[in-house]
């Protein structure tokens, strides 16, 4: 029941399947007067569809975003603003050993007992493919929350934690084919991921995102925290197993004294000397950067044989062939980027509805 | 703009502050016919309540549900269940420091920011107390997931983390006051805390939920999957700071071929041999056991004195007399409990909406 | 499922049944800062409210309306607002006879056939009693849209017609007990009402509603036009069965040349030199003042034995002893009143949401 | 602010401008396991595309649904239904002059208000081209729905009305180009409907449906009335000022005695003698067919001259050059239908949600 739409005030409504004529998207709630061209899509298109580096899948995909309606003369109407993604690259025939056993840890078997039948073609809607709506709505979202940008970058893969700079802007992340601001921990990112392809296996990581410039105030105390809707958002995308925002699950070696963030005042403006509440305080944005992280799990479709059962409810094994991802981090840093920008777009607009 | 809410086809509508005549609950969408009476609230309300045991808050709170609607001849009608828990303990001087100076890591700053104006008795909104009404409305949801069970408990506290045994129930983990299953590390817990308290200072930790006798199919592939909606819910309870589902954050040191979880045959069902999934795949239940932890910070209000800044825009310190949790665990565990019971009965609901 | 709140952005749930403890409403995404207390909401509730006058139910209710929380200070807090408005009349043995037959043009064999039970007393849900929920929530709201002023009164019951002043003013409705405008009719009808009550029958008619200092904008193209979100808001009161704006079902008597509305200059701002839109074009308001009118069927539960059908599915005969109004127009006004303030005062916020 | 999403449990999300690219429209929600394919919806996008008889505009629209989501070999699977409706007829040259006056009674001064921008092509969101995304959504919902069935008709066309026949199907409707079933009265109205034409005038009416083989329960006391979704339903088609349901306007007529329902049996079923009703009581669907009416006012784009005031907020006049209905009442008939079958299908599913 009606799962694909996401956000209030700020709505993105999804369609399509991985390997479908097209994927949909429909942007509601966009204010008018808001500059907006399909060129201006191009750039997070790029950094999340495949074949663009030797670290992802060799799967190509234009991604090229079309707009069908919402925008006049390169601004916002107002009304809703219709996207379309059209498939390129439909190869269902890589997929054909998938239709009868279940690869492990995928949606196959979900699906199949959830609505008694699937397409086989890869995936389906669980398919990585289907953020492309997410990151076109994210376009359309970062533009509304400017000035506040948020940066997502590559954390950690696997073992291989990077030493994150303390300045980070998407110029110096897109330095990294990994999309991982230490040069150092890049490099071995990439020796372990070519290793890792040439096993056909997967890695996972995390990926971090700083917003910065953020408005005090966005968030609702109940149930609607700023944090809960980001978790949300984070742990819909795609092989995400957990999020965690500030000091998050390691906050708790510490006691409150210590961990507490003290206020003070920085050209009259009040802020606090530490940040581990990640810029959020009792559901709320304080105004300091928010600062959250999203593990992903190894990517589930591997290369290598494993143990499973089909579809006929027989013990089997399987070794898909179709071309996948041996990591899917740094293709997820703009959709965790997007899926960050559709919240705050989303809390920005409900702001302006809880003012008299 | 209207984030009290919670859920689309069993929904929870909450109201009340931390000293106010009354906590509010408007529990829509639960199905008729379901058995239920005041006295079956008792037990989860006094898990959460103030007051129970040393290791908790000193306030007092009955915290007795009284039923307004929807409820005829001790069972549901259809219609929505009002739900009101009468405030006993409105001692609202404690807090008349806090008027002032906004206490670190709490919602002081923020709200007044937000709203321009806030009650300084206890925190308003941001109250602990809220909770109740989640509490409230999970006994509800509770009934309706029956036989699937949640259980919550205590698995760390700062740095001890407990041994958790392979079966868990609520008996077992109501032997220990901190509701830590792990008799040894329980008593570790309990020290920890005894000493923290006399230090007037605060300490976090983890709360691991198992919930047995999962359907399959619950959940939807984008936005709702189900780990996304119990994360909103998980990170909307105060002093949450993270969550993660089966490997969660830890999955990312293992190989996609050793992370995976092959499928087999158990009595003719499908299972998976183990369980890094924690339950949830492609966004949807396969039946196994769901496993999922919540990170809580140390509780911001502390004793000890710390530096701050007034709502006159002025450096300050602050040292709140009120009465206040040196550790939130013990009582979030039900609240856990209660979020993720109202997340699975809210696609439980669903789940029969999108049969024909 | 969950149709028991209205509105997105000015949320009202509401709970409660005829002759339970209590009603309550949780108003949502009220602003913060609006000037708010408990004898504010006096007025409407009186208006409402059963006993008032002669010409409605003599059944007693205080409708005393008490604010759980949301207001600080006698101002809105910006969270929400919970009411409760206790019973203070439960007399359910006047409805002992109607838990077996079914009451024709009444709720009580659709409720048992959908929830397969009901509490008999009176109604439940389907009771006018539960309107005093959206009263007191518009009273909440006509605060938000003020200076926008929605003034409803009687046009007609049964067939006879009131000649509606070109100025009406609650004050001018107020000296009619039938709430109707026109001295002269309204005398009329108190004679029919009188005779109508002493038939142990009852009468129907159609209250309108003016809303004067329209802003101009309100309302989306597509589906929540302005007229469609009105339109639900009075096709939800008891009794309600139709609904029209502007020239309504008789527009379609005049040709397109005569029936639009030529705009015209009126000290520098664009106005309509007629009204038939009713202040509504393409689903937005228009600046005219709205107004439209809902048509309200003879009250379903009369003295009168008729005949009907039991819940042993046996032929049967009825005739409910009851207090009833013979005529629910008078108290209809306010409720009609208060829906049309909330689907304004929900459309001013989410339009403060639309800009940039 | 996100005003183009209908329903809660089979929800149509609509995109798309009268004059752009394409009409997008995304179904969620609908159960797995429907017959589904692109033929299916001919039949009801021909009966509301423009250019299919004299009596519509002469605008040529091919209205060819694409279906790109959602449907595997034949059949849904319970993903979001993604629908393309592709554009063949862009001629904005037609609408020139549109760009700086207002057309009376139409969307543009509003739109330009709301908004400070529009497209002036034809009317943008506020077009009629705009339903066929509805139409197209009303198919999936009448496969949901079946055995109910919608069938709407030509009621009345300005001041002549048909004599409805006992039994009304969509076979008897279509042979009619008005689609009135009264054979004596479509005549009357095509002789109406082609003078109204040569004297670039236009006329309003009334559509009345029908909705047979209705389950019992469909609808909610408070507020999601059965009606009151109607209603809300027909009230955002274009040119619509009024709906009523059962005896509607013209109940208030009669005494309570004469108007009530009464029940009796019917082969062991509980039937009403009478339908004043019009099939709903107290909000909830009573087994009795539905009967309702939709006033549409005569089309306000008339050829004629007619005095209105620019965008400059000058004084002006304007006769429309475009391609217009004289009478959208044919073409409103499979809108109706269509909107009704969407409320009907998400009623349907929201019922299933409701059971335990």
């Amino acid at each position: 029941m009606a799962g694909n739409t996401f956000g209030e005030a700020f709505r993105v409504t999804s369609a399509g399947e991985s390997h479908g004529p097209a994927i949909m998207a429909i942007v509601d709630g966009c204010p008018a007067g808001i500059e907006l061209n399909e060129e201006m899509f191009r750039n997070d298109m790029d950094r999340r569809r495949p074949g663009q580096s030797e670290f992802t899948t060799q799967r190509k995909e234009a991604d090229e975003v079309q707009i069908m309606s919402g925008v006049y003369r390169g601004e916002t109407t107002g009304t809703p603003i219709g996207l379309i993604i059209p498939s390129t690259d439909q190869r269902s025939k890589d997929y054909s050993d998938v239709a009868l056993s279940y690869r492990p840890s995928h949606a196959d078997y979900t699906y199949d007992a959830k609505y008694g039948r699937r397409d086989p073609s890869g995936g389906g809607r669980s398919s990585a493919r289907i953020t492309s709506a997410a990151v076109a709505a994210g376009v359309i979202a970062k533009r509304i929350i400017a000035p506040t940008v948020t940066t997502g970058y590559v954390h950690t893969i696997k073992d291989i934690e990077a030493d994150i700079p303390l300045e980070v802007t998407e110029a110096i992340v897109e330095q990294s084919a990994i999309r991982c601001p230490d040069p150092i921990a890049s490099e071995r990112m990439e020796a372990l991921i070519r290793e890792t392809r040439k096993n056909r296996d997967s890695v996972g990581g995390i990926v971090e995102c700083i917003v910065d410039n953020m408005p005090v105030g966005l968030g609702e105390p109940i149930f609607d925290k700023l944090e809960a809707l980001l978790g949300y958002a984070m742990l819909g995308i795609p092989a995400a197993k957990g999020f965690e925002i500030g000091s998050g699950f390691t906050g708790r070696l510490e006691y409150g004294s210590d961990h507490n963030d003290p206020f003070t005042l920085e050209d009259g403006k009040i802020v606090t000397t530490s940040n581990k509440s990640g810029g959020v305080q009792g559901g709320i944005s304080n105004g300091m950067p928010l600062v959250f992280r999203v593990a992903f799990k190894p990517t589930a479709t591997i290369g290598k044989e494993q143990q499973t059962v089909n579809n006929q409810g027989q013990l089997d094994t399987i070794a898909p062939a179709g071309r996948h991802d041996p990591c899917v981090l740094p293709r997820a840093v703009p959709i965790v980027e997007a899926m960050a920008a559709c919240v705050l777009a989303d809390l920005t607009l409900r702001d302006r509805a809880s003012r008299i």
